[in-house]
């Protein structure tokens, strides 16, 4: 299965008086496992907007299983578990290497909507094909497999 | 049906380039909520944490119906939907008043484990009765209305 | 001399594993400070920008005294301390009560220049005469008291 | 002059509506730039914490100079300038590579006492010869670059 690693390791900032990461952080470090992730297939998430498609988060989740502590190296695994025309949904992995062991801290899901930079729903196929074909044959892998 | 109401008005911090609040900021607004919740019960979340009780999130999510914008006066309403020995539900609504009619702009829940401050799961009705009973009473109270 | 104060409660988000609130937030209660010290003035932030003005940061700067601490109660006090054709400095105190007694936690200072949505430099006194003469008549009176 | 670079990339949470990074999260790319090069001298500072030892900011300061957007590729220099008994002084430059050359976007400084876990000062020097050796050794090197 086709996975996409971005490495993160938690700041001071991002922890709490728990003594570990603070959760709604963790959709922060989706962010990133996402933005690497579309860098990966070869498409920033940075030019897409620059063009004029924005990827606004319309549903999120986060299941907590293990903390994540200060300064740990984390790796944020992404990949698509949906893609309609209007819709695209991402599944994510927090796992931490504890010697050579992975440990899976975290999971959690992202809905995103394609729109453009009103805020108003655009079809990905038409707005942007060349980053809905890759995203699109790149689905289509990973379903094979 | 109960709700408490806390005020909460989006920093310019909580923003980002898209010109309305990041998505993970509600989990943070959802912390403000359950926080003047438990405050409106009568006993503080930092009393709780100084007595020895923690109440970790295990599992949060949102849903994204409309954007929140800077400066906004939001009102994050708050409520308990399940309560069992060594766990709490909370539902949230996030919501924008517009010349006098309500529009809610996002709703969640959070679910969260009751542990000592070694992160060992407890159980509140033994660890912390009086809570327990503010609780419990109080959600007896929400399921008749 | 006059100040005005915005309230603030540390969020748990914003502690850190040190057990305190981390030091970087204390730049967003300065915003919350300011922010509300316009609104006090008679001109909201967000309407500024709405007419085309960005007051950006380009200098802040921090002294922290005593560590502020999960849901404290805080007053967030702002003052102009000057104020040019394209420059705004502002001084800020964090002040927490303790039975009745003021304690400071924090001082500090921001920079403005006055820029326009291109982040171009302004003169404000041409750009937003209206709040420009609001700025500069009540930064009169601090002066004289 | 020795510098350790840490790389950084502006997340999306750290923009806001100003289409640019939020200047308060420029203190935390210090806290990255600090504790990496804390790790390139050859001690975490995890470890230091671990062992007892805490670095509280009692002053920071930011001179904001060019915009830090979205998805750039950032280098936090970081530096002691200062070391005593009792306190350190680092200074940070936040640069960008444009096409090979080198664009400084800020710079700063932070101040921090050493305390124990108590938040009590201690001389680092008997608190923890090992890291206090390698940090005045190491400034002595700066001093004569």
């Amino acid at each position: 299965m086709y996975y996409n690693d971005a490495f993160v390791r938690p700041r001071y900032e991002e922890t709490d008086q728990m003594g570990v990461v603070y959760h709604g952080n963790y959709l922060t470090y989706f962010e990133v496992g996402r933005s690497e992730y579309f860098r990966s297939l070869g498409y920033s998430y940075r030019k897409l907007e620059e063009e004029g498609i924005i990827f606004p988060v319309i549903n999120a989740s986060c299941n907590y299983i293990l903390p994540a502590r200060y300064d740990d190296e984390l790796a944020i695994r992404t990949r698509i578990i949906d893609l309609k025309g209007a819709r695209l949904e991402l599944f994510y992995e927090v796992v931490r290497k504890d010697n050579g062991e992975e440990v899976i801290l975290a999971t959690g899901k992202t809905q995103h909507a394609f729109v453009n930079k009103e805020l108003k729903p655009v079809r990905l196929r038409r707005a942007n094909p060349t980053f809905w074909n890759l995203l699109e044959s790149h689905f289509e892998t990973l379903k094979e497999n």
